[in-house]
């Protein structure tokens, strides 16, 4: 199935992205928006992100057979809410959050039974916030993570995965559990441990802070109100990542005790190795 | 008083940024370098990082008046002993470690009294290691910290900063108690816990780490070699940066233990504003 009218729901950083995107590399689309803030409707419209923009959700997904849900996480089951009773026969609802199981689980209570969901995170953003840093090759190579459950109708996935293929992404499958379990120590720990080094610092410390620090700490710039929501949302998979660093620490903090040069050379040699390899796989 | 002989001992990508930077912004200058091994020397020379090489610390500093010790912190007090026979009277012996309690300490115990030693601790460099990636720029705009003590001679502290200066560097000072403790909180810290961050992760979740993770870890990828010299030299002080970021994570911990949105975006948002500053800063 290909969809005719592609309706986005947010249109900020990613909702911004992908309507560029869209709108570049996809023809016979009629794109429309939601947006909260009329500044940001009209901000969308004039840089050609959307074609159309309404200040409500509901009238935003009528006609639409491609919904994508670009709120931040936080809201998203409440946009479920307002746009169920709106939304025509056989409409495919896809969303770009960063945490899968809440969102999976909502679309399951609140959606109705003509209605296929297909939950998505496209692994593509910036610690920027707005539609005036949207960018039509922000999902270059990215890799895009779809979550299917049992429940998941293929050709929905299907036309959700080709969508997304559309527009730059490599599409990858993982379980709802599976994906906030991984997510929460690939991203969300990285986030919470880059807020925590800037926390502890002192004032006198910070103007003596390099490259690397700076490097370092980058993610923890990201918007506290969007980030607090996929913590809190994430919160039992983010505390047994904190519980795995503050053993990895603790095993540091012994060689370190120790003087034990020998394994602490190893982890650290080990650590740069992974870390070469991983930076390799993403130039590929 | 102007240096006319430089020897630099260990051209590595500190030691041969610093023969590029001084050939090409300084004149009248001679520049010799000592490397262990026999390649190092001749890519040095033939980059014209140096102009003349040696394959021992003693014989490349005989009629230096300007000797900056750059071999890894590890073996800086046995290079100290190496040249403490042959060094001119009135000469002058800085280096770049990234600690310095220990190297000032040696210098003191180590260096005969016709000779002057300055503590300094260049902050520039890079994951990379070998003199083939050194760069005549790699100290533009960096700061460099001096850490004399009430023993430290003002005149040759003086020509050590002017020196940092001449090459592109802004000098600040600190005493090597301070220096210390303020590099483990702001670098020796960050590293240790980049490299805990990829040490953590599964093999499954590495295919999935984002351009955040990327940029969290970079430092990790450098030569865990040096840096088990530099945790292992400092050690006291990072064990007491790794108990404070960890009372930092069990605060986090106890926010999504309660589900307390309220203080985790206070605690999200300052950090993202501190963060935004030190870049800002950085900038100027």
């Amino acid at each position: 199935m290909h969809p005719r009218r592609l309706s986005i729901l947010g249109v900020g950083l990613l909702g911004g992205s992908i309507g560029l995107a869209a709108r570049s590399r996809l023809t016979g689309f009629h794109i429309v928006g939601y947006a909260h803030r009329p500044e940001t409707l009209e901000a969308a419209r004039s840089m050609e992100a959307i074609q159309q923009g309404y200040d409500q959700p509901g009238p935003a997904v009528r006609g639409a057979d491609l919904i994508i849900l670009c709120t931040p996480v936080g809201v998203l089951p409440k946009v479920l809410h307002e746009i169920a009773g709106e939304l025509p026969h056989g409409a495919i609802v896809t969303d770009v959050g960063s945490t899968k199981r809440t969102i999976v689980d909502a679309a399951r209570a609140v959606l109705p039974p003509h209605v296929r969901f297909v939950g998505s995170h496209p692994m593509a953003g910036s610690e920027k916030r707005g539609v005036q840093f949207a960018r039509g090759d922000l999902f270059d190579g990215a890799t895009c993570i779809t979550t299917p459950t049992s429940e998941t109708d293929p050709d929905a996935l299907q036309t959700v995965e080709d969508f997304w293929r559309a527009i730059g992404m490599k599409p990858t499958r993982l379980s709802p559990e599976e994906h906030d379990r991984i997510l929460a120590d690939v991203s969300h720990l990285p986030h919470a441990l880059a807020a925590a080094l800037v926390a502890m610092q002192d004032d006198a410390a910070m103007p003596l802070c390099g490259k690397g620090f700076l490097d370092a700490t980058r993610i923890a710039a990201g918007d506290g109100g969007l980030w607090k929501d996929i913590l809190i949302d994430n919160g039992d998979n983010v505390r047994a990542s904190i519980k795995r660093i503050m053993s990895e620490l603790t095993r540091l903090d012994g060689f370190l005790a120790a003087a034990d040069a020998q394994n602490l050379e190893k982890w650290l040699h080990e650590a740069a190795l992974r870390r070469q390899l991983a930076g390799e796989m993403k130039k590929q």
